[in-house]
């Protein structure tokens, strides 16, 4: 078992990392930068080493700055949490050459899947339904124009090398087309460095849902349940549940089954997640994989018992999977809203600033993943998120009812805050029939004339 | 079902009974002292009533205006949480002649029930075994003298009307025994207004174990495990835990089924405990039955699944149990750590004040029952209760590996807490092995010498 691991990562996953190594008995070493000298995980863990300013390609990207503290704090492992380096291949190169255990998957294995359009085509292989599309990136418009007549519109235009909504375009006639590919690889080029873009057929009105898989190093791999992610703003997840009320044991199965089949033909390793539209007549298609831990996982965790950042911890230690797919029994239900300090008043801008008095709700069924406190500053360098709350129940309903009044208890004063906004969704009837589509938020914001 | 209950606590208790009735879409009436007119309780409620000054017998246990509040509110019922007027039967049935429900057994159960030797002789009618004593009350010293010269010594004093370790004597040998009788009656007096006490077998190094019962108030009852609570100073739980590290299942079936023999014996309704102690042969004699929610209910709510206080209800609104026996499962392991104001290098002297930062740990498995906050006072006038820390993992070793590093993070600036003492137990390797009896605390405050 390793003795150190150094968190590549800062925020609640870098607590959650350091939390999992503490109850695992291993030590810690947290990287912080500037602007977050007053930050939790660098309270928490055993060590803490400054690696730089305040913007993230100066200190949490910093690869030589991260590598050298490794080094001198004679580390194991690094565990990169989520963002950041998690999915940097060159990175994982780097850790293994200077002999750190990179926890995650083999830099090969994220380089397969990272680049989404290969990633297609490898799951293609393995008969794993894709959406129908361009093979590979787009070499013009033209080839755009001929693919699209093929598989009818409306046709969406992704970036090869994204994430997050970026490079991304919808498009309902041929008109549109050539000018959306241009946009979006604008745009792809300007977030990733890579122009590339793909173009597939737009599902409408599809539910995103994503299977969690864990494989160790000896080729054993689970799925444990399906997380409903359906609740996005521009492709940002705010709200996820597990299990989804729109998946029955056949197609959690039929997702399970296919999820293991494309992660054993990379030959994958470590935690990851498969990611899945499925549409009205309960069609999925492949849509990517990440390879890294997931904002989301804790619904997972709350629903199997298993707690999936210890496990990514021992996989990289070199222990097999202790249970067999039969084994993992998903109870009750579990709900993570993503409290961000945002103002839906106003386009959901992110409101950086000092948090006067921060409580978090408490009692039975309540998770509280931040690393938020009273009196502390949540800046403008990173993400704007506060914390993360989940809420288990016996049932859905009971998950509802629990996070309802947990985020009727949440305090967050001096910054504005998505707290109501979650209470929106919560209260709204197609939310409580579980009837949601990745439309859900974009209408339900019309709803509210927040957009 | 009920529209509108009132709480008749304040404190995690009050806090804990409000959720379940927003969970439930009930509304609720809380009370409140002038002492705390700051309390949580007062803010998460839907109403609040001040019924009195601090002092508990003006507020908290003045049945007058307790009933008033309820009458002008026009609550439905009221939840008595424990401690206070939870045990009364008197103010059942003052409730009940206000057409109020009492969320909790009849009134003529908890007269059984309370009177310990009664209860005993109604378990020792069912068969259940009872620990061998005086036949109820003691008339004499020269009476108790026979008993001790016939069951053996060591024997112990205890009140019939008590509770909480006061009223409680263990006498050696014959020499000691008048004038621990006169003590205890003087303490039993003092205390509870009732001088008389009973005697009985001394059990030595026991385990402290209870069972957890529903009944509905259509005759079905199931038991939800047990709860091991011998970690006790001066007859004080300080930590809990379900299920206990020595109870087989063929015990806990054997200790499940002796409860609700005993329960369904007095046509028990609603949730209770039935307190057991178990001797190091696995031999279990009847000690007591708690007719009302107790501190210590989360463990059971973590392993379980199942809300209790929702249970009591729901049960008490009239409906039936949901579940048989055997669909009652327990998942995992829970611990809970009462965190008290106290002083553990000053005898566990309680130690009111003011909490000037309060962060409550988070995270995977970690549950927080609490009532304080950043700024609040923890008043000299009632317990000395700033949080119930609990916490849950797939195994016993996980449940301690997250107790530890959650109590790691607890922060309480301003008064001492029993935080660092918690550590020394959970570090400790008899707990560790969990190999305790009720010894296990003083010795415990011996070796660190602390007593």
């Amino acid at each position: 078992m390793f003795g150190k691991i150094l968190v590549a990562n800062r925020g609640e996953i870098a607590l959650r990392v350091i939390r999992a190594c503490k109850e695992l008995g291993i030590e810690t070493v947290a990287v912080y930068s500037e602007a977050d000298q007053d930050a939790l995980h660098v309270r928490y863990a055993d060590e803490a080493v400054c690696v730089g300013p305040a913007s993230p390609s100066k200190s949490y990207l910093n690869i030589i700055n991260l590598i050298s503290t490794a080094t001198l704090t004679g580390v194991d492992a690094i565990h990169p949490g989520y963002g950041f380096l998690a999915e940097n291949p060159r990175f994982v190169e780097i850790c293994e050459t200077h002999n750190i255990k990179f926890i995650g998957p083999p830099a090969s294995v994220m380089e397969k899947m990272g680049d989404k359009s290969r990633a297609k085509r490898i799951m293609k292989e393995q008969g794993v339904p894709v959406i129908p599309g361009s093979d590979g990136p787009l070499n013009s418009v033209e080839e755009a124009l001929d693919v699209a007549a093929e598989i009818g519109y409306p046709v969406i235009i992704k970036a090869s090398a994204g994430g997050g909504g970026r490079g991304m375009r919808v498009v309902h006639s041929p008109e549109d087309l050539k000018q959306a590919v241009q946009t979006a690889q604008m745009e792809a080029e300007a977030a990733f460095g890579h122009p590339e873009v793909y173009l597939e057929k737009y599902i409408e009105e599809p539910r995103h849902i994503e299977i969690q898989v864990l494989f160790d190093e000896y080729g054993n791999g689970v799925y444990l349940g399906e997380r409903d992610c359906s609740l996005q703003r521009r492709h940002q997840k705010i709200l996820e549940e597990s299990p989804s009320p729109r998946v029955s044991p056949e197609l959690r199965k039929a997702l399970g089954e296919a999820a293991l089949k494309g992660a054993r033909a990379v030959g994958y390793k470590n935690a990851g997640t498969v990611e899945f539209l499925v549409d009205k007549d309960d069609r999925f298609y492949f849509m990517e994989m990440n390879t890294r831990i997931q904002v989301e996982h804790p619904v997972t965790e709350m629903v199997t018992g298993i707690d999936l950042v210890k496990q990514q911890i021992l996989i990289a230690a070199g222990e097999k999977l202790p249970w067999r797919q039969e084994e993992i029994k998903l109870k009750g239900h579990a709900i993570e809203c993503r409290i961000n300090a945002e103002d839906p008043e106003k386009n959901f801008l992110p409101h950086p600033g000092l948090i006067k008095f921060y409580h978090a709700p408490g009692g039975p069924g309540i998770r509280v993943d931040s690393a938020a406190y009273s009196g502390c500053l949540i800046t403008p360098y990173y993400d704007s998120m506060i914390a993360k709350l989940i809420a288990w129940g016996e049932t859905r309903e009971e998950a509802i009812a629990r996070m309802i009044r947990a985020l009727d208890e949440f305090e967050v004063e001096g910054i504005p805050s998505t707290i109501l906004f979650h209470l929106e969704i919560l209260h709204h009837p197609d939310f409580i029939r579980g009837e949601v589509t990745t439309d859900f938020v974009s209408n339900l914001l019309k709803e509210l004339q927040l957009e």
